[in-house]
């Protein structure tokens, strides 16, 4: 089984950029690609998914809550029927221009503050994987939480996600920063291999905790990004090499 | 060959309404779906688009300039690049709702600014038809307009509409008033019997105009729209119903 | 001391209506008029402004959560910071329409869920309280509420508002619908006459309560909203009459 | 007569940043604060306004085509009534901030297709002027122009802008190009004390070109702003203590 490597692409809007989206692209196998409610718009998803069919990069549908200006990181109360619509919405226009380019749609990872209603909320959950079965597409998430379970019960493919990036809480839970601060590429080694190998990670307070890998999450904005996408890269690589040796 | 009735649907946006889109749905054979642009949202593109299924309506596309406030009325200066991907976003979003309800897209018809911009306008007509040829749909459009002749060379289909419930200038142009006003049902039969049998129609001074007719065009924000409604599909039904005992 | 009536105006947006203003305008006191957040734009506050000043009736701001699909009646969880900047903004805006006709602020009502959430949560109370200040106008309110108690807490005038179109539970708390029924203003005259007379209202179970009236609020979307508008005014009129002879 | 540095400010968006505001505003006198059309949001607005106070900045409005994602540089076809409308939403909103903090409104400049449109367009230009009249400041332009003329009819006090970071076309147009580049300072030294002492340009092609000067604008999204801010700043106070002293 091969571990991939994902990264949310194309959150910059308008003349706004949010990260250099190329030099990543060389790294990761799967990239989140936002579909405009929470960043991006037309032109941006148009570039997004042809640098992603250049680099040989898989395309998945990277949805939000409707809120450019909180960057899809503020809860808004919608009933399942509004999020259910929204959701086939974003998922269709990104599906659009992936339909021009002869390329499939390969998962669906939510966004923010969706991403961490799924984790919790059954109705969220039921809703998302809903959607999936409707377009026949795996969903991304942490895994022990509320969408893993909903996944399983509704027969939607569930493909665990380890943050390269984030630290992790006692309980196994993200923490979930701001803004993004540069990291020692020597820790995310060994913390990428001590995952690939043991299936562990290192609490901030030093609890072991084990965790499943399907796919390794990395940032753009992570001010050092690309230092860190080598980084990950390089480990999966060699990690899948001397498997295969094996 | 079958003359269709196409009518723009799905024109609310959250709250507010426009029209009573089923009470003309029995009437018609293509829906012309707003995809949020100028008009409607998620909830309301799937609202409409199980309605169309319901009556067994096609389905198209009518993408607009991005200005929901304007009604997609204002002209906005878009170069090619964002005018064809705002298309593909829009026609995908669509084509999301379609998918989940197992329904292909029948059409592309371009909405308010963005018809008449396409009609007198070589590049959008030109990026009207390259997206067109990319969802393999033909476009709806007035004949004798620019954008008539770019799907001729670009190889589009193209279907020339009749509008019903518009008067006609001395040029074959359309009259476009902002509000709708009720209309004499009676004339429209008239009008509607002329235009099938002899390919003409009587412009608001009397010229008489050839027009080529593959599709009619009537307006549910018309005040007595059901009516017109009526009146049109009769008139159709029956031209049809002769031609095929012919 | 007078009693005022109060009622949301300029709640179309672009094309879209939502009630006949013009209407009710002469059965009102004063107006809380949309900012564009949950309804309205620049064209239609200009308008709504202007139609006010014919009438003599005093204009207030009816600031929202940003949230125009939704009406403003989703829940949207924003700081504190966010709260306070996006109900200056509005307020504002608004400000800029009354300096261009010399009118002044009358006051600040918060929309939907925003109103909802003022009414039992203390930052978004004290938020609004700190902006109430800021422009030394009083807030419309629900007596009882956390609201009224931040406002005595900070002194920013408070006003409490009897709602004579929809029905009371037995805690004192509004019944909201979807959407406003016909009401039969035979009914309304009754309930208004207790009101000003006794203080009290019966709840929907038939339980007494008391309630303070300083504003009457009445809807514009409610079907007979000119009926019940004309039984709100003439029952106000005649008891200030009354009262004024005494 | 003093000479003012102008600068549009507060142009960010969301999580998304255009510029270091904060090192450019100790060399400038006056802002134009973006009001939430092409860019900016209220917490934005908001902080951008405390900054300006901070620094004893002058804060003028810099309203915008409704067009966030086209940055307010594409033309979008708006009647004089939706453009004055517009244009007081924007400027209430930005005094809305300005009131909280006892600051007036020092001037109106429009921005991007906007301020090329009043430029060149009597409907536009008077429809500033009118709305300038109304909140009785000036209007920043560029001389020659159709504003300018426009200005003088309606007795409306223009303010002629210099681009210290700009060329300069053979008719004095500017020379607009998307992105901003590296420019050197020592060049912008220069192009400054000419035109501060002789009232002349020399265009591209070098043609000299007599210019009115009395403001200066320079622009924070210049890749070396900061040096460009200090070498403008520099020479305009030489030149006004040389002046004093005489």
């Amino acid at each position: 089984m091969t571990v991939e490597i994902n990264c949310d692409m194309g959150e910059g809007y308008g003349l706004y950029k949010l990260a250099n989206d190329e030099e990543l692209m060389g790294f990761i196998t799967a990239a989140n690609v936002a579909c405009g409610f929470h960043a991006s718009d037309p032109v941006i998803m148009h570039k997004t998914v042809l640098l992603a069919q250049q680099y040989g990069v898989k395309v998945g549908a990277h949805p939000s809550y409707p809120d450019k200006q909180g960057f899809g990181r503020r809860f808004i109360e919608l009933s399942c029927e509004e999020l259910r619509s929204d959701l086939i919405y974003q998922i269709g226009a990104l599906k659009g221009f992936l339909e021009t380019l002869n390329m499939p749609l390969n998962h669906i990872k939510p966004h923010g503050a969706l991403y961490g209603r799924a984790a919790v909320d059954e109705d969220t959950a039921n809703v998302l994987c809903d959607v999936a079965l409707k377009f026949k597409v795996p969903v991304y998430g942490m895994s022990g939480t509320v969408l893993e379970r909903a996944c399983r019960q509704h027969e939607v493919e569930f493909v665990a996600e380890f943050y390269a990036d984030l630290d992790y809480g006692d309980k196994g839970q993200l923490i979930i920063t701001r803004e993004h601060h540069h990291i020692d590429p020597e820790q995310v080694r060994e913390k990428m291999e001590r995952v690939l190998h043991d299936g562990t990670v290192s609490s901030i307070n030093g609890v072991v905790i084990p965790v499943t890998v399907q796919s390794i999450c990395i940032h753009s904005d992570t001010p050092n990004a690309k230092e860190i996408g080598l980084a990950v890269s390089q480990t999966v690589n060699n990690y899948q090499h001397n498997k295969s040796v094996l």
